[in-house]
């Protein structure tokens, strides 16, 4: 890519396929939690390709102040949804409820014949992940999982770079994400995110699949085995895992060392590093991303101006609808994530290196 | 620590105890590469207390070559070195010959009472190290590994910190170092750095070892098991490790996730991450190092003048000696890192985490 070429459209959506839809793709979002009422809903606002059918919130108040203020169609609780109250409001199904509850929902999506947009992690495990992926099949409804950085321009420009020789063969990926989960998300120590049974571990399956899921999409690779160790020191992560440090070996020969906590100092960053140049993300997956390319003695740092990362995945996923075309990250490729996750899960117990699954 | 002490004197030589010595040190230098004759003699021509007693070489040439250069009074080939000829002009011996050569070298020094300085790694093997640390607990000589990031005022200000709370509690360890090491130190594809018998392996040892013992050294803490793997895609590394990457659990409870490579892109990164900051040197482990601080929302970069890392190594050296005191970093503690070393090679040959015997 000529340095012109990375600069001229730096945030292009390279994605696009429909330029100007002449229809909206209708989404019941389901689970009102602060990620869908803070990044979603204003994302949806401004897009000229989504809308939003109709709220699905536990709690009625919740989804009725929500579809008051957003001007949707429908305020729905969850048994509503399930029993297709609405349906006829939406298109397409966004789940982001506690970890362990996906699978209910996108079977009820599946079973009402819409489309799924399904958070990251899919599930608490690899057996419901599988459950997940097959009623979609059985329903013929595309599924996507929400990895964020798979739109993120940042992230697509490394992967081109990456892809045509930039930092010549892929070596060694490092990799971050941390935050402090009672300032970022909520102070509530009892909060779904620290209860094993809903969440299905916390600094690894919700963190730590950051940096693994974007070593697979920058690398087009597939993990071959992985081992790490867990940590909890602080007293509300009794039953899941505060820190973990883990380390994956992928089908290329490419292997990453990466760490992430769900209660320390927030930060995140992503790198690859070649045989002849490195490519890094820094910050790398809270919503803002810096591009720096090194080669040799010389080092570049793109100023990037920030893109609203879920508009960008809506719209995406929109696009893919409206073109009939099946939008990725799809459930299969989620599912490797999770195989590789109970892995290095299997790993911090046992010691040994774990084989990720195929 | 206030930002005004922080700022006030950054490089400051807190180890000194002999400031103004009315002796000099006077070194050996044994092993005549790249490092020696462009890091080490430069650095002890600028010192006002260190001296250049002896250069000892395998070549005759380079060594009376060097002994013109310098000044230095004698040039000794390694038989002349081993029969002590000379050794009425040096009061230290400077170790820096291939790595499975430092056993004997530091022998002959102990056998001649003189006290030493070895690089890191101390040898190939545990076992050789071992013998190389009786040789001069028998000899009753003192002994330091080379580890020159000790002296480096980032490294120690960094350690500051951390010891006074900043990051609150340490979790989390990421550390890098790569180069190309035809690049960097040689072309040559037969330099002993790349043959197993005499290097005793290759990104792990040579490299990984700097953000290894960068960790114990900030945090106070020995590692307790470890895991990694090695992989050696390039024609030349068919005996060791071209790249690696490894995973460290310490006695505190910190792990640490790393990467290595002595054919990549050149680069180091090292940062502890805790509960409440995250302390980050970038670059780290090249001669230079900044130092940025970050609690909170709020991040500091401190722009420091770098220092002669190993004019700084060497002065503490014969500062300790003038003072009639045991220099640190000694035999014992890197003898730690050849453990955890040898665990995490052994990791890489059968996928299990092991432990690293105290």
């Amino acid at each position: 890519m000529t340095l012109e070429d990375l600069l001229s459209d730096f945030p292009r959506r390279d994605w696009e396929t429909v330029s100007e839809p002449d229809e909206r793709v209708r989404f019941a979002l389901v689970g009102l939690g602060w990620f869908t009422t803070e990044m979603v809903v204003p994302a949806l606002r401004d897009s000229d390709r989504c809308e939003i059918g109709a709220l699905v919130s536990g709690s009625s108040d919740k989804a009725a102040r929500l579809r008051d203020e957003t001007g949707a169609t429908r305020a729905l609780s969850y048994e509503e949804f399930h029993e297709g109250a609405g349906s006829e409001e939406y298109d397409a199904v966004y789940v982001a409820t506690p970890n362990a509850t996906h699978l209910e929902f996108v079977e009820t999506a599946a079973d009402l014949g819409k489309a799924v947009l399904c958070e990251k992690p899919m599930e608490v495990s690899v057996t419901r992940a599988e459950r997940l992926v097959a009623a979609c099949d059985e329903a013929g409804v595309p599924l996507m999982i929400g990895y964020r950085m798979h739109t993120n321009p940042a992230v697509r420009r490394m992967r081109e770079l990456v892809r045509e020789g930039f930092v010549g063969e892929p070596a060694l990926v490092e990799g971050s994400m941390c935050q402090n989960v009672f300032e970022q998300i909520s102070p509530d120590p009892n909060q779904w995110r620290l209860d094993a049974d809903l969440a299905g571990g916390s600094a690894l399956i919700d963190l730590g699949i950051y940096p693994l899921n974007t070593a697979r999409f920058v690398l087009d690779a597939n993990p071959v085995s992985a081992q790490g160790t867990t940590r909890s020191p602080h007293e509300h992560f009794g039953e899941v895992d505060q820190h973990v440090s883990f380390e994956v070996a992928f089908d290329n020969g490419v292997t990453a060392a990466c760490v992430a906590s769900q209660y320390a100092q927030m930060g995140s960053s992503f790198s690859v590093t070649g045989t002849e140049g490195r490519l890094t993300l820094s910050p790398a997956f809270f919503g803002e991303a810096g591009l720096t390319a090194e080669r040799g003695e010389t080092e570049v740092a793109f100023s990037v101006t920030p893109v609203d990362e879920e508009r960008e995945e809506f719209d995406y996923f929109a696009d893919r609808l409206l073109a009939g075309r099946d939008p990725e990250p799809d459930g299969n490729h989620g599912l490797v994530d999770m195989r590789a996750v109970e892995a290095i899960y299997e790993s911090a117990e046992t010691g040994e290196r774990v084989a990720v699954e195929r």
